[in-house]
C-alpha cells in the first residue's frame, strides 16, 4: 500500500487539557474554552493576513503513543455511540483514532500575534502537533441547505461533552 | 523541527482533469462535476454508514513531483488574488502549495458503493492520493452567523474558475 509524508509539525496547540476522556469531543461544541498554538518561528510569516478571519481550520496530529499504528478498527464506537454501543465505519466518524491520525478542528480566532494564535473552541490536549492552518471559507465550506449528517442527526451533543461522560470505552478498543 | 507521519494513502481520487492550471480551484465552486474515490479493498469495511451523509470532507495528499518539499514560500499569490498579484501568508490560503500538501475538499456524496465513493465537486487531478475521508457534521462544522473571512470576501469567485483563468504564476514559483 502506498505512503504518503512525512509530515512537518509547524506548532504545537496549548489548552488546559490533558487526558483525552476528559477532553470535549468537538471544538465547535466547546466554544467557551480557549487555547493558543505557538507556531514554529520560521513558519510565522505564513499567517499574514489570518487575522482577518473569524474562523480556521486546525489540522493536527493525533498520533498517540497507546495506540499503535496500523491497529486501528476500521469499524469503531464513536464517543457520541457510546451509550448505545452502536459501531460505524471510521470514516463515518469524528474519531481521533483514525488510519491517518489527523484532527480537524474549527476554531474561533481570538488574536494573531506574530508566532502564536489565541482561539475558542477547545478540542484537544495539551501538546497536540499542528500540521496545518487553513482559513475557514464560507463560500467553499458551508454547504447548501441542511445535509444529511447521518448517525449524528439521530444522537445529542450536550455542549462540552467529554468521552467519559457518554460512558465506557467499547472493547475494540 | 519535528515530524509526523508517515501517512498510508487509502484511496485515490478519479476525476477527467490532468492538469492543476486548468482544474477548478475549489470543489465547492464546481459542484456540476463528478468525481470517483477509489478506497483500497482492506479500507472498505471503514465507509459503513458514511452512505448517511450528504457531504463528507476528502483530505488528500497533494504533494507534486514539480514542487520540491522544504521549497514552498510561506508568502504567496493565491490564485484568486492572481489578478491583484497579491501576496498572503500560506496559512490564510487554501492553495495546494503548503508546507504540508495536504488538500481538504468539501464534495457531495451521489453513491457509496462496497469500495468506491462517487461525489459531485471536482477540484483534485485524477490519481490523487486520499488519506482521510471525514463525515460532514453540521454542528461541528457550520459557524454561527457570517464570519469573516478575510481576503476571500473582497474577490470574485466565478463558478467553476481555474488558475488559468485568474491569471499567470507569479513570480514566487
Amino acid at each position: 500500500m502506498p505512503t504518503a509524508g512525512p509530515l512537518d509539525v509547524i506548532g504545537i496547540v496549548h489548552t488546559g487539557r490533558t487526558a483525552a476522556e476528559s477532553t470535549p469531543v468537538q471544538a465547535a461544541l466547546n466554544q467557551r474554552e480557549h487555547g493558543r498554538v505557538d507556531v514554529f518561528a520560521p513558519y510565522g510569516e505564513g499567517l499574514s493576513g489570518l487575522e482577518d478571519f473569524d474562523y480556521i481550520w486546525l489540522l493536527t496530529w493525533l498520533h498517540h503513543p497507546d495506540t499503535p499504528r496500523g491497529t486501528v478498527p476500521l469499524t469503531q464506537v464513536p464517543f457520541l455511540l457510546r451509550p448505545q454501543q452502536r459501531s460505524v465505519g471510521v470514516f463515518a466518524t469524528r474519531g481521533p483514532r483514525r488510519v491517518n491520525p489527523i484532527g480537524l478542528s474549527l476554531v474561533r480566532v481570538l488574536a494573531v500575534e506574530q508566532a502564536h494564535i489565541d482561539f475558542a473552541g477547545v478540542d484537544l490536549l495539551d501538546g497536540t502537533p499542528v500540521i496545518d492552518i487553513k482559513p475557514y471559507v464560507t463560500p467553499f465550506d458551508r454547504p447548501h441547505g441542511e445535509p444529511r449528517c447521518g448517525w449524528f442527526d439521530t444522537v445529542p451533543m450536550p455542549e462540552a461533552v467529554t468521552p467519559a461522560e457518554l460512558g465506557r470505552p467499547s472493547p475494540d478498543g
